[in-house]
């Protein structure tokens, strides 16, 4: 996991650093610092839950740079996007690029997000080395502070962790349940012409649905059972 | 966009309601149904700001099933993930793979999202098609419901939807800064045996940059004048 300060400038709502809080525990960041926040008090410790100890933990600074002391990396947030080809501050990078880029960064990089109302001021965004900004909808881009900052630790987060999966089933298992399959075919006397058809079907089926071991096991029991029953001219017990 | 109706069974607190309202705003959906939902009045209206629209036309149900009413897939979500390989109720798939696989579905979807501390009841989730789980912190992997919603919609949204980025260079004009580069090198006397690949590295550095058209006619424009203010034997004006 790279190793990122979140630093929020100016927010307004201590709700929304509770929440954003919250969101670092759930995706294991814990370094937060604010530059010249509002109050933070029960509300922010209430939508906190168990990332309180989190925002016991955060540092409150008087400005940005000192905020970024020790920082390799800035990168700032926001939900506008001047176009135009001269506008170089605000090339925009989606979060998911931005998490694949500082993958394996090995140094403490900044996420730098800005007040509720008006983000960043410019001073600010040409501090930064990389403009992440969040694609959304053109008719209400504007996302709530924490849901922001939870879409970018989310997707710093899951850069860096695979979802487990239940054991797949192997080449050998899949091979005998197509055989199980064909074999009801058999047992009902599907038409010959469609039989190799249906059974590719069938296969691409299972290809696209990644059964696992288990599963794999249990629909073989059922399709060599119902086969069995068939052929010996009654449905098993 | 896949056609996604938004489903939360049993919301506890209007604030996430209403702040799924805007999350929906923010990312171009608009069919938010509730079964058995506490009371939303004026905190969820507070919250859901431009996406109270959204909230007005919500429609509430007494039974999930009565919610479900013309969607094709339900998919269903947990932050609990119990593992084992006879658990196929809750194999989970992570919402950038969902969002993936119902990008181009005709039919509406359900995106079915349970109560804020206990989730969805198993019979609520044998009732989905997919499991979509959001990876997560080990020691705190419970996130708050609106901004799961968000993460989800985030992916619904993204992968339907590219990032406009200014207008990049072609091969001549990137082959014409480098050239200036050279020139640049020549004029410093950079030593022979180094010039070769202090050009390379430029070249490759400029590769992971993707720079614009416009930033790559200003980089020229100072490499050029450089070159020729040394070669002229002072620097330019």
């Amino acid at each position: 996991m790279p190793d990122v300060r979140i630093i929020l400038v100016g927010p307004k709502f201590e709700g929304n650093v509770g929440a954003i809080a919250r969101l670092m525990a759930n995706f294991d960041f814990d370094d937060l610092c604010m530059v010249n926040p509002c109050e933070i008090g029960d509300d922010a410790f209430r939508r906190a839950k168990h990332g309180s100890h989190i925002l016991e933990n955060s540092k409150t600074f008087g400005s940005l740079e000192e905020a970024l002391d020790g920082c390799f990396l800035v990168a700032g947030t926001s939900g506008t996007i001047t176009r135009g080809p001269t506008n170089y501050a605000r090339i925009p990078m989606p979060p998911e690029k931005f998490a694949e880029s500082v993958k394996d960064y090995g140094e403490k990089i900044a996420l730098v997000l800005g007040r509720e109302d008006i983000g960043l001021y410019q001073e600010e965004l040409d501090r930064c080395d990389v403009f992440v900004n969040i694609p959304s909808s053109e008719t209400y881009p504007t996302l709530n502070l924490s849901h922001a900052a939870g879409i970018i630790m989310y997707e710093l987060f899951g850069t860096c962790h695979t979802t487990p999966s239940p054991e797949p089933a192997d080449m050998r298992e899949k091979e005998l349940m197509f055989g199980f399959f064909e074999d009801l075919l058999d047992a009902i006397d599907y038409p010959e012409v469609r039989r190799e058809r249906t059974a590719l079907m069938f296969r691409k089926m299972m290809g696209r649905s990644i059964p696992t071991k288990y599963e794999y096991n249990t629909i073989m029991g059922v399709f060599g059972d119902a086969a069995k029953g068939l052929k010996g001219g009654k449905e098993p017990e």
